[in-house]
C-alpha cells in the first residue's frame, strides 16, 4: 500500500472523527469551544491557520493538568510510602529528622525541608536499584494504594476532559507529549495506559542512570548524577532536548508552565493554542491555585493569559465531570 | 474509522511491503538472509519470535553506522568549517593553539588535543548561539560543502544499503531511532531528509539550552553545560532516557556500540538482532577500523560478534553499492 493512500485514509478517519463530540464532559462554553475552534483551523487543509500533519506536536503538563496534585502529589506520596516501606531495613534512617517526619507523617516538617529534603527523599527512593526494579516498584505502588479522599487507585483519577482531549487531538492528528516536573522513570508507568501516550512521548525530572554488564547480561542502575528538575524555565529546554522542535499548543495549569506556554505561543510558523487549567472546584476537586503561597500557583499565568488571550479552564465552571465515573465512583 | 481496522490496513501493507526485495543494495549474502529471517520471525503473528508492534523499536548508530566518519566525522569537518569562517571576527582565537592548528589545517595538532581540545572546538562553534542560529548555521554548510573524496554533499552519503535497510524495517512496523555520538542539534538538521527519521527519534550528545524572554518572544541558547556524550556505556543510558524501552534491534559499527548491542541482546522478552558494519573497502570507501589505534575501531566487536552470533557486515562483500548512484555519482 502506498504512504499516500493510507494518509488519505487517516485523514479521512480524522474528518469522520471530528464530527461526532469527542468532548462530551466539557460543558458547552467558550474553553471548549475555543479548543473546537482552533483545531478546526489547524487541520483545515488550505486555510490561513493550517498545521501540516508533521508538525502537530502538543504538550501537556501532568501533575494539576492531566491528575491531580493535591493534596501531595503523587509521586511525593509514592516517595513517603516508599520511605516507610523500606524504612525497617535501614534502621540508621531513623536518625534523619527528615526521614523521622515522614515515618510520624509529620509533613509539615517535610515539606519546611524544601527542595534540599526532596532531593533527599528521591535520593532514597528513586536511586540505587536497577531502571526495571524501580518500575515494578512504583507498579507495586499503584496496585496496592489509594488516594485517600476519592478512594480510588491513583491511577484511575487522570481527568476524564483532559484524557478526552488527549483522544480528541489524537484523532485530529495531533502528536501528545507530557512534559512534567514530575520524574521520568515514574510517569511512564502509567502513561499508557491512564493516556495512550508511549513512554518516548513523557518527558519529565531525570538523573542519570549507570550501565554494567552482569552475570547473565546488562543492567542500568539509577543515580541522582546529572539531576535534571523539568520544571519552569527548564521545560522548553526539555522539550527542545527531547523533541526536537517547538509545540503548536501547550496546556498547563501553574507558573511553573508558563515557560511552556509562551515557547509555544512564540511559535513562529503556526497559530498556536495555551490553556491553562485553574483549580477552582474545592467539592470535586480542590481550590488552591490563587494564593500566591500555594504551591502549584497559579498568578502571574492568569494575568499573561488575560494579556494573550490565552485559554483558562474554570473546573468547575468548565467541566461536567472530573473523573471518569466507569473508572472511579468518588466517595 | 476504528482503530483496529487502520492497524489491519496497516499490517496488511507491512505484508505486501515483506514480499518484494526491499533491499536491493544488499547482495544475497549472509549478512542479508539474517536480517530478513530475523524480520520474518518477528514480524509472524503466533510465531515464537513474534515481536508486538508497540515493541519494535530499534536503534542505529550513525557515524560509521549510517554515514562515513572518516577521515574525519562529518560533525568535526564542520566545527572546523565554522572555526575558518568565524575566525575573522575574533582575532583573539589565533593566539590559541589549537584555533590555529584549525586554521593552518594541521589537523594532526588539533588530533593531539584530544577530548579537551575537542570540546573546545565544540564550545567555539556549539554554543552561545540560539538553537535556531545553529540549525541555520549547519544547514549553510550542508548546502555550501562537499565531501573531498567524492565531490558529493555530506548529505548524500548517507549509505544506500542501511537507508533500504531502514525503510524496510518501517514497513515492517519497526520504530527507527538514531543513537550516536554525533550531536543532537546537529543531526536533527538532516535526519528527516536523509533517513526520514523525525528529530525526536534522534539521541546524541547534548548540552543543555538557556531559556529567555526576549523583546519580541523567546530564545533557547545553546550552552556546554551539563554536556552528555552519547558515546559506550552512555549509549544504554541515553536510549532508557529518551526512548524509555529496551530496543530489539541494533546497528553500530565501533566499538563504542558495543554497550548498545550489549543492551539489546540482553532484552529478556524478545528475540533480538545485533549488527555491526566492518569497514572493509579501501576501494569505494574506507578500511580502517580493525587497527587498535583507529578512531571509530572495531575489535572488541568482532570478538564478542562472532562469541554471539551477532552479523557483521563486511562492506566489501556485502553491499553492491555503498551511496545511492542518483545522488551521488562518487568521483
Amino acid at each position: 500500500m502506498k504512504k499516500t493512500v493510507l494518509l488519505s485514509m487517516l485523514l479521512l478517519s480524522f474528518t469522520s472523527a471530528a464530527a461526532t463530540d469527542m468532548l462530551p464532559a466539557w460543558k458547552d462554553t467558550p474553553a471548549k469551544q475555543a479548543i473546537e475552534q482552533w483545531v478546526q483551523g489547524a487541520t483545515r487543509e488550505g486555510g490561513a491557520d493550517f498545521i501540516p500533519l508533521d508538525k502537530r506536536y502538543v504538550v501537556f503538563d501532568n501533575d494539576g493538568t492531566l491528575w491531580p496534585e493535591a493534596p501531595l502529589t503523587f509521586q511525593l506520596q509514592f516517595a513517603v510510602d516508599e520511605v516507610k516501606r523500606l524504612a525497617p531495613d535501614h534502621p540508621e534512617w531513623k536518625k534523619d529528622p527528615l526521614v523521622a517526619a515522614v515515618l510520624n507523617n509529620d509533613l509539615k516538617t517535610v515539606a519546611a525541608g524544601g527542595e534540599k529534603g526532596l532531593l533527599k527523599l528521591l535520593a532514597l527512593t528513586h536511586s540505587g536499584m536497577t531502571t526495571e526494579e524501580f518500575s515494578q516498584r512504583v507498579s507495586a505502588w499503584f496496585d496496592s494504594h489509594q488516594d485517600k479522599r476519592t478512594g480510588c487507585r491513583y491511577d484511575q483519577l487522570g481527568y476524564q476532559p483532559m484524557r478526552q482531549l488527549l483522544d480528541y487531538l489524537r484523532a485530529n492528528g495531533f502528536k501528545t507529549w507530557i512534559v512534567s516536573g514530575g520524574g521520568i522513570d515514574f510517569m511512564r508507568v502509567v502513561s499508557e495506559k491512564m493516556y495512550d501516550i508511549p513512554p518516548e512521548q513523557v518527558i519529565g525530572s531525570f538523573a542519570l542512570s549507570e550501565f554494567s554488564l552482569t552475570d547473565d547480561g546488562t543492567e542500568l542502575r539509577k543515580t541522582m548524577k546529572g539531576a535534571f528538575n523539568d520544571d519552569a524555565a527548564a521545560k522548553p529546554v526539555a522539550i527542545h532536548l527531547f523533541m526536537g522542535q517547538r509545540p503548536v499548543a501547550a496546556f498547563g495549569n501553574s507558573d511553573g508552565d508558563l515557560a511552556m506556554l509562551q515557547y509555544t505561543a512564540a511559535n513562529p510558523n503556526y497559530k498556536t493554542f495555551e490553556l491553562l487549567v485553574h483549580h477552582t472546584d474545592a467539592a470535586r476537586e480542590y481550590a488552591y491555585d490563587s494564593h500566591p503561597s500555594a504551591s502549584g500557583k497559579l498568578v502571574k499565568g492568569l494575568t499573561e493569559a488575560k494579556q494573550k488571550g490565552w485559554t483558562v479552564v474554570d473546573m468547575q465552571q468548565d467541566w461536567k465531570t472530573i473523573y471518569d465515573p466507569a473508572q472511579c465512583q468518588a466517595k
